[in-house]
C-alpha cells in the first residue's frame, strides 16, 4: 500500500472504516476513487460504474453494520470500491483474472457479499427474500439493495417492487440514478426520473395551482397569500401521490445528490429507523471524479488499460488482428438493413455492445433500444414479425436465458420469422460464470422448428446473417457466435447463401473424423495441422448447425470413421455433441464418441485462452483427444468394411 | 343453432356484429353469455374469464376493424366470446378437444387471432410490435391489448408498458382490472389499482385539500368558494400526475364499468381518434352474469362439467380413484412445514392450481404467493435461501421458462438450497402446446450442480419432497411432476430418503432393458406386463434422475443388455434419453438404444392419453418398440458375454 492511501491503507474491513470520523469520510472517497482509478486502468474491469458510487459505498459501509447488514450491489460491476474496503484491497489487482477476485460480488468470495450478482435487476428479489428471512427468525438486519435506473427497467426489478410492497419487510431500495446503462438508458421509466430530479412535474403542478388561484384571486382580497400557504401545503401531499414509487407502496426520498458522502451517511442512518419497504433516490454520475469517463461514459464503462494521466485508451489488439465478431455483425446487419428495408434490429440496452450503433445512425426507425428487457425484446420482435418484417434480435447468450419462454412461447410455437442473434456464445472471458455463454446450444437446439447455427468465421457468420432474412426461411433462425476476434483478415465478400442444416467440409483425413460448430473449429483446423506433422490425417466437418443437424453428413461420417470428436463452446449436456450421441444412438452406428466442450461445472474467469484450455477443447486438447482416440481404439472397427471415399471437398 | 340465439346465430363474423343497431348490443352479450354458459358447462374449459370481458369483446368487435385492426388478448383463456364471434361458433363445442378448436388464440386457426397466447403477460410486447410494423408500413390500423390486472404484475408486461410509453404508437392497453388472477390478485399493483377504482386517492387529496382551505378560510372571506372552484380545477391536474401510468407516459381513462356495453362501445370509438400510448382502466366482474361463478370466482375459473341449471360441478374422477399429484404435492408439503421450521413455499399465482391452500392456512407467514411473477419468484427463493431457509419454489413447468436465468444464474451458481417443485411436467391435455410441460428435464439436467429428479408415483413424490429438507442435500434441488391422478391408493406411508442419483429397479428381466423417469414408468410397468404374458421379459428401471444420473445402474444396464429403451415425458432432443445416449457414448457401450418420449415438433391439446399415445410412449407405443427391437437384433450382442446376473430387488 503506496503513502497515497494513508486512510485506504489503514481499512482492512469495514469496523475500520467506522472507526473513523465522519469528517474524514471525504479524505476517505478521495483514496479510494484514486486507487481504482490506479489499478483499473492498468488491471481492466468495469470503471464508470465504480467511480459513480464512491460516495454512496463509503456512506453504505459507515452508517450500516455491515456483515450483518446486507448490502446488494445490483449487476456488481459498481462493486469495486465495496471490495476494496471489504478485505480484498490487496487481491483487487488480481480482479477478473485467472484464479484471481471476482469482477462481481460473490458469496463465496466473501462473507460482506450477501448476493452474488453479473446479470442485472435481481437485487430487490433478493434483497426481499434476505430480509423476510430476517423478519421470520427475529433478526434486526437492515437490507439494502442498490439498483441503477437501467437495471430498473427490466421486468424483474418491478416483479421484485410489486412484491416488496405489500412485504412490510426492512427493505431499503437505493435508486442509483445516473441516467444511463452502459449506453443511454431508455424508455418511458428515464423519462419520469429525470421529470422528477428536475422537478418538472412540481413545477407544472405549481404553475397550474397559481394559475387556478391567478382567476379566483380576481374575485377576492388576499388569494395570493392563500395561493402562497396552499402552495405549502400541497407541496408534500402533490408529489408523494403523484409518485411512481409511492403507487407501490414504497416511501419514497429524494432525490438526492449521490456525491456528497456526509449528507448521504446522514440520510442512510435516518432511513435505517423508518421500517417498511423504502426507496431512496440518489443521482450519481457514471465516471465521477475521472473527466475523462464523466465525458464519455459509455467508452469508459469498461475501456480496457488506459493512460489514468491522459484518458487515453490503449489499443490492445494486434497490428493487422482481425476485427470481432460484434464489427462484423455491426457491419452486415447495416449492409443488410441497406438492402432490404424488411430489416429490422432490436437490442435490450447492449447497443454498443453488439455493435449496432451504425445501424442506430442510420435507421434509426428500423433500430430499437427497448432497455435491459430481454423479454420484452423477444415479444415485441414475434409483434414485428406477425406484420412481415424481419426483426433481428440481438442478445447476449447469458441474458437470453431471460427469454427463454418467449423464445418458445412467442416465437417457436408460432413460427414466426425472427431472427436471434446471441453474441458471447461461449467462454467470455474475465466476466466469469455469470456471463458466460454456456446454455444456449443445447437450450435452443431442444425447441422444435428453430434452426440453431454456429458460425465457424467471420465470412460464416455474414452469409448466416445473409440467409437468415431470405423469405424462404419463414422460421426463427438463431445464430450464436462468440465475444472474440474473427479469424480472417477480408471477410467482405459478397453474400452466399447457406442451406439450413448443411455442414461443410473443412478438410479431409482418414483417421479421426472432428465434427465441429462454431468457432472452435479453428481450434480444429489448427490442431488438425499439428497433427498431420505427426502424421495422424484429420477429417473436419464445420457442421454449422446443431438444428436440423446434418444427417446426411452424419451418416457419411459415421460409416466412414469408428473415431469420431466433437468440439463445441457450450455445455456437454444436451449440447451439439450430445445432439451426435442421439443421432448415433438413434442409427446405431457403433463408434468411438469423443465430446470436447463445457464440463459440468460453472467455469470461473480468466482470459478465453486460460479457460478453453481448462476446459480441454483448446488445440491443445484437441490433439491430446485425438491422440487418445487413435491409440485407444485397438480392436478392429466393425464398420471397416463400409468405409467408401468421400472425395467432394466443399470448403478451403 | 338453436332459437336461443336469434341474434347470436346471425354473426358469422364481426361484419354481422358490426351491422346491428348499437341498441341491439345488450342482447347480443346477452346471447353470447348464454352460449358460452351452455356450451362450457358440457365442454369444459375456462369459464369466468370469458364470461366477465362479454362486453367488452362485444364492443371492441363492434368500435373496431377487426381483423384489419388487431386484438391481442394477455393469456387467452377469456377469448372464448372473441372466437365465437369471429367464425368458430359452430366449432366452439370442440373447444379444447383433439383435433379441435384451441382454448386459446392461435394465429394459425383464424386471422382475427392477431397472436397466439397461452402464458400471461405477453399482450403489450406484441401490440406494441404490431403497432410498430403498422407505423412503419404507413397503415392506420389500431391495436389493442386487453390484460387483467394479474397479468399486469408480471415484468413482461411492464418491460412493454415501459418501452410502448416512449414509441408513440397507436396502441390501446385495456386494463380488464377484476381484481383476480386465478386466486386472488396480490401486490402492491393490486392494491393500487383498487384505490384507483374506490378513488380512494383522490378522496384523500380531496379532504387535505379542504383542510388546507379551511385554514386559509379563517383569514379570509369567500374561501369556501375558493374552495370549491380549486377543487374542481385541480382535480384533473393532480389525479392525472398521480397516475402508474400517466408515470410511464401512458394517456390513461378510466376506470369504467367493464360490463356496460353501449358505453364500453362508446368509449373505444372516441379512444380511436386519440394517438399514442393510452390505458382504458375497465371494471369487470369475473364470472359476470352466472351467479355461482360470480360467488365462487376460483373454483370457476375452469371448472369442469357442470349443471348450468344449479352450478353443481361434477366429480368426473372415478370412485377411489387415487388423488392428483398436486393433492399429494399440497397435504406433504404441510406435514413437511409441520416438521420442519426452515420450509418455506413459494408460489407465482397458482397457490389453488398447485394446492398450496393448505400449507397458506396454516402457515400464512411461511407461505408466499407473490403475483404472477415467475422470475422474482425464484430470485426471492434464492434470497431466502441465503438465510439458512429452505424454499420450496413451486412452478409449472412451462412456466419456470420464464424464470430460466433466474435458475441458472441466482441458484445455480451460487448453490442455493432451492427447492424446485415443477408441476406440470409432460403432456398437460387440453391447454395444449403453450401448456405442455415439454422442455424441463433438458433445460435443467444441463445446469451444473442441480438434482433433477422426477418421481414415478406418489410415494416417490412424497420421498423426494421429504429428501429435498434434509440438510445434507445442500444443493438446488428440482421435482417435476405430472397434471395428473397418481397410482396409488394408499400413498400416505412414512417418509424414506432417496439417495440423489440413484435409480431403483421395478422389475427384473432378461430381453429387454427399459429406463423411465417420472410418471411414464407406470406406462412401463402395464407394459411390461403385457409383454411377459407373450413371453418378452423386461427389466424395468425407474431411473428418478435425470442429473446426475444413476452411473452405477447405467453400467450394470448397458453390460447385461444390448436393447436398451429410455421413456420419458419430455422431448427426446437434449432430455433424459439423450443423457443415456451421452452416457452410451462417453463409455463405449454399444447397445440398441430407443428413446421414447415428445418428439421434435409442438405437440397440440387433446386428453392426455391422446396425446401420449400421438407420442407413441403410451403403453401401446412401449409395447411397439419393444417387439421392434426384440424382433429387429438379429446379430449376436458383443456385449453377451459380459452378461452378470443381478439379483437384488430394489423395489416392488
Amino acid at each position: 500500500m503506496s503513502n497515497n492511501y494513508p486512510l485506504l491503507g489503514s481499512i482492512n474491513d469495514p469496523s475500520d472504516l467506522r472507526k473513523l470520523k465522519q469528517e474524514e469520510l471525504p479524505a476517505v472517497c478521495n483514496e479510494l476513487r484514486n486507487f481504482i482509478i490506479d489499478v483499473v486502468s492498468s488491471n481492466p474491469g468495469h470503471f464508470g460504474a465504480s467511480l459513480g458510487v464512491v460516495e454512496l459505498t463509503v456512506a453504505l459501509h459507515y452508517a450500516f453494520n455491515t456483515p450483518y447488514d446486507k448490502i446488494i450491489w445490483d449487476v456488481g460491476h459498481q462493486a469495486y470500491g465495496h471490495k476494496i474496503l471489504t478485505g480484498r484491497r490487496d487481491k483487487f489487482h488480481t480482479n477478473r483474472k485467472y484464479r484471481g477476485i471476482s469482477g462481481f460480488p460473490k458469496m463465496t468470495e466473501s462473507e460482506y457479499d450477501a448476493f452474488g450478482t453479473g446479470h442485472s435487476s435481481t437485487s430487490i428479489s433478493a434483497a426481499l427474500g434476505i430480509a423476510v428471512a430476517s423478519r421470520q427468525k427475529g433478526e434486526d438486519r437492515q437490507v439494502v439493495a442498490v439498483i441503477g435506473d437501467g437495471a430498473m427497467t427490466a421486468g424483474l426489478a418491478f416483479e421484485g417492487l410489486n412484491n416488496a410492497g405489500i412485504a412490510k419487510s426492512n427493505l431499503l431500495v437505493i435508486l442509483n440514478d445516473n441516467n444511463i446503462a452502459i449506453d443511454e438508458n431508455v424508455g418511458a421509466l428515464k423519462e419520469y426520473l429525470l421529470d422528477i430530479t428536475t422537478s418538472r412535474t412540481y413545477n407544472k403542478l405549481k404553475d397550474e395551482i397559481w394559475h387556478i388561484l391567478g382567476k379566483i384571486g380576481k374575485k377576492g382580497p388576499n388569494a395570493r397569500t392563500f395561493a402562497a400557504q396552499l402552495e405549502a401545503g400541497l407541496k408534500s401531499t402533490i408529489l408523494d401521490r403523484s409518485n411512481l414509487f409511492e403507487a407501490l407502496n414504497f416511501r419514497y426520498f429524494g432525490p438526492i445528490d449521490g456525491h456528497d458522502v456526509l449528507h448521504l451517511a446522514q440520510v442512510l442512518n435516518d432511513l435505517k429507523r423508518i421500517p417498511g419497504p423504502k426507496l431512496l433516490h440518489c443521482i450519481t454520475v457514471k465516471g465521477k471524479g475521472y473527466k475523462y469517463a464523466e465525458e464519455n461514459r459509455t467508452r469508459f464503462h469498461a475501456p480496457g488499460p488506459f493512460d489514468k494521466e491522459t484518458g487515453h485508451i490503449y489499443n490492445t489488439s494486434l497490428p493487422d488482428a482481425p476485427q470481432t465478431y460484434q464489427e462484423v455483425f455491426g457491419e452486415t446487419m447495416l449492409e443488410l438493413a441497406r438492402q432490404n428495408p424488411l430489416v429490422y434490429a432490436i437490442t435490450p440496452a447492449m447497443t454498443t455492445g453488439c455493435a449496432l450503433t451504425g445501424m442506430m445512425n442510420e435507421f434509426p426507425d428500423r433500430t430499437f433500444d427497448v432497455g435491459i428487457a430481454e423479454q420484452h425484446a423477444v415479444t415485441f420482435a414475434a409483434g414485428l414479425a406477425t406484420q412481415g418484417l424481419i426483426p433481428y434480435c440481438n442478445i447476449y447468450s447469458s441474458f437470453m436465458q431471460r427469454a427463454y419462454d418467449q423464445v418458445i412461447h412467442d416465437v417457436a410455437i408460432q413460427n414466426l420469422h425472427v431472427v436471434f442473434c446471441i453474441d458471447r456464445g461461449g467462454l467470455v472471458g474475465s466476466d466469469g460464470a455469470t456471463h458466460h455463454g454456456f446454455f444456449d446450444i443445447a437450450y435452443m437446439r431442444n425447441i422444435p422448428g428453430i434452426i440453431v447455427s454456429a458460425p465457424m468465421d467471420e465470412v460464416e457468420l455474414r452469409n448466416m446473417l445473409y440467409t437468415a432474412q431470405l423469405e424462404k426461411i419463414k422460421a426463427p433462425f438463431s445464430i450464436r457466435y462468440p465475444r472474440s476476434q474473427g479469424v480472417l483478415t477480408d471477410w467482405r465478400k459478397p453474400f452466399a447463401e447457406i442451406e439450413p442444416g448443411k455442414a461443410r467440409l473443412i478438410n479431409d483425413g482418414t483417421d479421426v473424423a472432428i465434427l465441429s460448430i462454431g468457432h472452435p473449429g479453428n481450434y480444429v483446423k489448427t490442431a488438425s495441422v499439428a497433427l498431420a506433422e505427426e502424421g495422424i490425417s484429420v477429417a473436419h466437418w464445420d457442421m454449422r448447425f446443431a438444428s436440423p443437424i446434418d444427417t446426411e453428413t452424419l451418416h457419411t461420417v459415421f460409416k466412414r470413421f469408428n473415431k469420431i470428436i466433437t468440439v463445441e463452446d457450450g455445455i456437454l449436456k444436451g449440447g451439439f455433441g450430445s445432439a451426435v450421441a442421439e443421432f448415433m444412438a438413434d442409427n446405431q452406428y457403433e463408434a468411438r464418441l469423443v465430446r470436447l466442450g463445457i464440463p459440468d461445472y460453472f467455469v470461473e474467469h480468466g482470459t478465453p485462452a486460460e479457460l478453453t484450455a481448462e476446459c480441454g477443447f483448446d488445440v491443445n486438447g484437441i490433439i491430446r483427444a485425438v491422440k487418445s482416440v487413435v491409440q485407444k481404439t485397438e480392436k478392429p472397427s466393425p464398420q471397416e468394411g463400409r468405409r467408401m471415399r468421400v472425395t467432394r471437398h466443399i470448403a478451403k
